[in-house]
């Protein structure tokens, strides 16, 4: 079964895969770039997202909007996280963080995935807790990785991202609506 | 005059009525929040706001939208400044910039004021050149005004505001409009 995922980001499309395929699921890329409002939910991202893409294409399609909440800093970038990377980069979160003791460089990585075939609309959420690290460590990966150390980890997702095949907020997402789609596809032969 | 300006800052009202108040202007404070975008140009979300606004009221109106631009940031917070100021305050930026040198401090703040009466749509830049100080001083004005010092002075914004009535971003741009509507109104009468 193909999946329309509409993203400007390969990676993604990479990271879903290695999930789709254990549910038969291949997501194809498609580049619709939606306009993102300000909004702090990443969950209304991507629903206005989805719909906006749908009208386009006029097909079943997901989009995903992802980020990562840094509790000490009040939650940023959260779902200014693209840009905030863009602007400030990892060196400029660990200046941002540069005073915060150990225990408090909590933050959580979040996705969702939204669905839209023009009737249906729904979302799936996948998150993952962890620490900010003191430095950059490791180059796999993108945007956070190099300074995400997942829980119970003691590497950041840049120096081995093998953990992010099973428990990435991502991984969660996908695998979530795979889940759902199966039955839904199910339901629609 | 009257002059409808949409904002939910009382503060723009304030200083742009000491400008007003010079061309015999009266700016009277509604309130209709518009959605933002994120794009990075200050003209393009004052004009969607502008228009967004006089869909609401049907009648001719101004929203200012403005913010700080910091060169050695990439020019972040840029149009994202309310946000940023919100989630990581001028000690956030301070960190940000902790290891830049004096020399790379510079930036400035922009205000673009957006009129709109239906048929005419026209914006008023001003700008501000200025560097950032290493740490906060002062707590007059509102904003990055303790961490912004005007190029040719000694003082934040936020140490000694008297300045800001003269040269600020904002008193240019009000003025820009104040010498336009005053013509506007001429032509209209």
């Amino acid at each position: 079964m193909k999946v329309l995922f509409s993203t400007t980001n390969k990676h993604k499309i990479a990271e879903a895969n290695e999930t789709g395929k254990i549910y038969g699921i291949e997501f194809e890329q498609i580049n619709f770039p939606y306009p993102e409002t300000r909004d702090e939910k990443f969950e209304n991202i991507a629903c206005e997202g989805v719909r906006y893409v749908y009208e386009k294409v006029n097909k079943q399609v997901i989009v995903e909007d992802s980020g990562i909440i840094i509790d000490a800093l009040n939650g940023f970038p959260g779902t200014f996280s693209a840009y905030a990377q863009k602007k400030l980069g990892n060196k400029g979160i660990l200046n941002l963080m540069r005073d915060v003791e150990e225990r408090n460089r909590t933050g959580k990585y979040i996705s969702v995935v939204a669905f839209f075939d023009g009737k249906i609309l729904k979302t799936f959420v996948g998150t993952v807790d962890g620490k900010i690290s003191t430095r950059e460590r490791g180059s796999s990966g993108f945007g956070y990785d190099p300074i995400f150390i997942p829980l119970g980890y003691a590497q950041t997702f840049g120096e081995n991202p093998e953990p992010k095949k099973e428990i990435s907020h991502r991984r969660k997402s996908v695998e979530a609506f795979c889940k759902f789609y199966v039955k839904y596809n199910e339901g629609v032969k």
